[in-house]
C-alpha cells in the first residue's frame, strides 16, 4: 500500500506539500497540486487516518481507564461509553489498571501527545495530584476532581447509605455489617455511604460492624475467602451491607451453611449492576444509574474535547432504592411468593 | 506543544528531512541534521508517537470486537487479552458490535489502514466473506476460520455436549431442553455442542426440546421473558441445558414459583464464567477455558503481527464439567450440604 511519502516521491514534492495538499491547508503551487493530484490517482494512495490525525493534533480515541473490566459495574458502564461514544465517531481503547497506577500515567502522557483526545477514568490509585499533570480533557466517575479542570461525575452516595441503613432499621435488624472501602489514599464521594450507614445505625442504637475490603480487588476467590472469614466472626449477624458480587457472595455461603433469607438474615446490595437480577432471594438493592452516569461523562467530555464551555464541576445523579426479597418481612416475602 | 512542522520550520528543512533525522533512516546531510537537532532541542520537542507509527506503518493497538461486552464470558475474555496485550507493548481498542456488522467492516478497513496492527474477534454478524477482505492479522475466537489466512480459537464443543448430555442421563432426566442458537449466517463451532447434546439425549430415549434464541442478543430483559414464555410451554420439564445467564435466569424463575433444584429441576450451564461462582444452589457447568482462550488468541496474533511463522489453523482447547448442586441426586447433594 502506497504511503505519503511514495506519493511525495512520485510526485517530486516534500512530503509537507504532499500534505498540504491532501488537507487543503497552506500554500502549495498550482503545479505542486497537480502532480500530488496525479501521484495520489496513479499509486490509488488511500488517504491515511494516522497521518491526517496527526496534522490535526487529534486521534479520535478516548481511553477509558478502569480498575477491572471483568467486575460488572465497569464492564456495564465501558459497554455504554462505548456505544455513545462511537455514535460520536470516537474508537474507546480500554486500560485495565488492576491497582497498578503507572498504567493511569501512562495514558496522561498519551493524552498529552494527543495519541488519545480525551481519558475517562474511574480508577483510584493514582492520587488527584498525578491527574493534575493532564494537559488535555479527562472526565472522572466518581473519583478524582480538580474544579476548573477535571469534572466528576458521581452519584448521591450519601443518599445510598442513609437509603440502605433505613431499610434495615425498618425491618427490625440489629446486628448489621458493612464491608467498608479502605481509604488508601484520598476521600472519594463513593466512600460517604459508609459514613451516612453508620450513623444513621448508631443513632437507631443498632450495632454496626465495619469490614475493611482491599483496594482494588475484585476476584470471586478474595470475595469468597472474605465472606468465610468474616462469617465466622459474626456468626449472629442479621444484616449486610456491601457491593453486589460481595453480597451475592455473602448470600451464597450463607445458604450452603443452611441459613434462610430473609428470615435468618437480610441484605442490601451497593450498585444494582446486572447480576442484582440474576440471583434468588431477589435482591434489595441501592441502584446506581449505570446509564446515565455513562452518558453524562461522555457528554461533557465531548464537549470538551470539542471545545464547547465547559464548567468543571462536580455532577451528581440520584440513586434509588429497589426493593427485593433479601430484607423482607415473613409477611411480605409471603405476598410477594404469592404474587408470581 | 511543537510539532514536526514547527521543528521543519525552525530548521528550514522539510517534514522528511526531519522524520528521516528522527528516524535515523534515508540521507540527511550533516548540516540538515545539526539544524534538526538543534531545532528539536530549543523547541523542547518530544518525538510525537503518531508520527513515529505512521512511518513505521503502525499503531501499536489492536482491536478487539466482540458482541457485548457487557456479557460476562466477553468481559472475561476482554480483560484477559488487555492484560496480554499491554504487556507486550500494545493498547487494546474495543468495539461492541450488538450484532451490527458494519463495525466488524469499519474495524477491517481500520486494519487495511494500519490505524490497527491487528484484530481479535469474537463475533458473528458479519461473514467470513467479508473477513476475506482483511489485509492484515486477524485472529478469531470460535467463529470465522479462513485456512491460511484467519486462524481461529476454539474449545472442544462437541465434548462440551456430549459431557452435558451425560450429565443429565446419570441423574435420570426423562424430558430435557435446550437453548440453542439460531443458524442465522453460517455454522459456528460453538454450535457444534447443540448437535451431539441432541443426539446422545435420543440415542438414549430421552425427549429433547430445542429452544432457539435470537442472535446477538445478552440483555436480562431478553432471558427473563424467554425462560418465563418457555417455562409455561413446558413446565414439566426436568432438565435444561443453556448458556449461563440463561440457565442463571430459568433457575431464577423456577425458584420463584416454588420449585426445588435440584430435585423438581435439574440445570447445566455452558461457559462456566465467575456467574456460575456467585449462584446458589451452585451450579454444574460446561466450563471453557477463557484465560487459555485469551492467551493463546493474543498469542498467535501476535505472532502474525510481528512476522513469524504462523500456521493459520484450528487450534481447539479442552472443555470440563464442573459438578454443582444444580445436577446432584438428593443424597448427592446432602452429602454435599453436610461437607460444608
Amino acid at each position: 500500500m502506497a504511503g505519503i511519502q511514495d506519493v511525495a516521491k512520485k510526485a517530486g514534492v516534500s512530503i509537507g506539500t504532499v500534505s498540504r495538499v491532501l488537507n487543503q491547508s497552506g500554500y502549495a503551487s498550482e503545479k505542486a497540486r497537480k502532480k500530488v493530484e496525479q501521484a495520489v490517482r496513479e499509486l490509488q494512495y488511500k488517504p491515511n487516518e494516522l497521518a491526517r490525525n496527526l496534522l490535526k493534533k487529534q486521534s479520535n480515541i478516548v481511553a477509558i481507564i478502569v480498575p477491572d473490566i471483568s467486575s460488572a459495574f465497569f464492564a456495564q458502564l465501558v459497554s455504554v461509553c462505548e456505544l455513545e461514544l462511537r455514535e460520536a465517531g470516537y474508537k474507546t481503547m480500554i486500560c485495565n489498571t488492576n491497582g497498578d497506577r503507572s498504567q493511569e500515567k501512562e495514558y496522561l502522557e498519551m493524552l498529552n501527545r494527543n495519541l488519545v483526545d480525551g481519558i475517562l477514568t474511574c480508577t483510584h490509585s493514582l492520587q488527584t495530584e498525578g491527574y493534575k499533570e493532564a494537559n488535555g480533557p479527562v472526565v472522572s466517575f466518581d473519583t478524582v476532581f480538580v474544579p476548573g479542570q477535571i469534572p466528576r461525575i458521581t452519584v448521591n452516595h450519601k443518599e445510598g447509605g442513609g437509603l440502605a441503613a433505613k431499610e434495615f432499621l425498618r425491618v427490625g435488624c440489629k446486628k448489621v455489617l458493612q464491608f467498608r472501602d479502605q481509604e488508601a489514599t484520598e476521600h472519594f464521594p463513593f466512600m460517604d455511604r459508609h459514613e451516612v450507614f453508620e450513623e444513621t445505625m448508631q443513632k437507631a442504637g443498632v450495632k454496626c460492624e465495619n469490614i475493611y475490603v482491599k483496594w482494588n480487588e475484585f476476584a470471586d476467590r478474595y470475595y469468597q475467602d472474605l465472606v468465610r472469614d468474616v462469617y465466622s466472626q459474626y456468626p449472629d449477624v442479621d444484616g449486610v451491607f456491601g457491593t453486589d458480587a460481595l453480597i451475592i457472595h455473602f448470600m451464597r455461603y450463607v445458604q450452603r451453611k443452611g441459613k434462610r433469607i430473609p428470615e435468618d438474615i437480610r441484605f442490601v446490595a451497593y450498585d444494582g449492576t446486572n447480576l442484582r437480577d440474576m440471583i434468588f432471594p431477589t435482591l434489595t438493592c441501592i441502584r446506581q444509574p449505570i446509564k446515565a452516569l455513562a452518558k453524562k461523562g461522555v457528554e461533557v467530555l465531548l464537549n470538551k474535547i470539542q471545545g464547547s464551555m465547559v464548567e468543571e464541576k462536580e455532577i451528581v445523579l440520584p440513586v434509588e432504592l429497589i426493593q427485593g426479597m433479601s430484607t423482607m418481612t415473613v409477611k411480605e416475602k409471603e405476598r410477594y411468593l404469592m404474587g408470581k
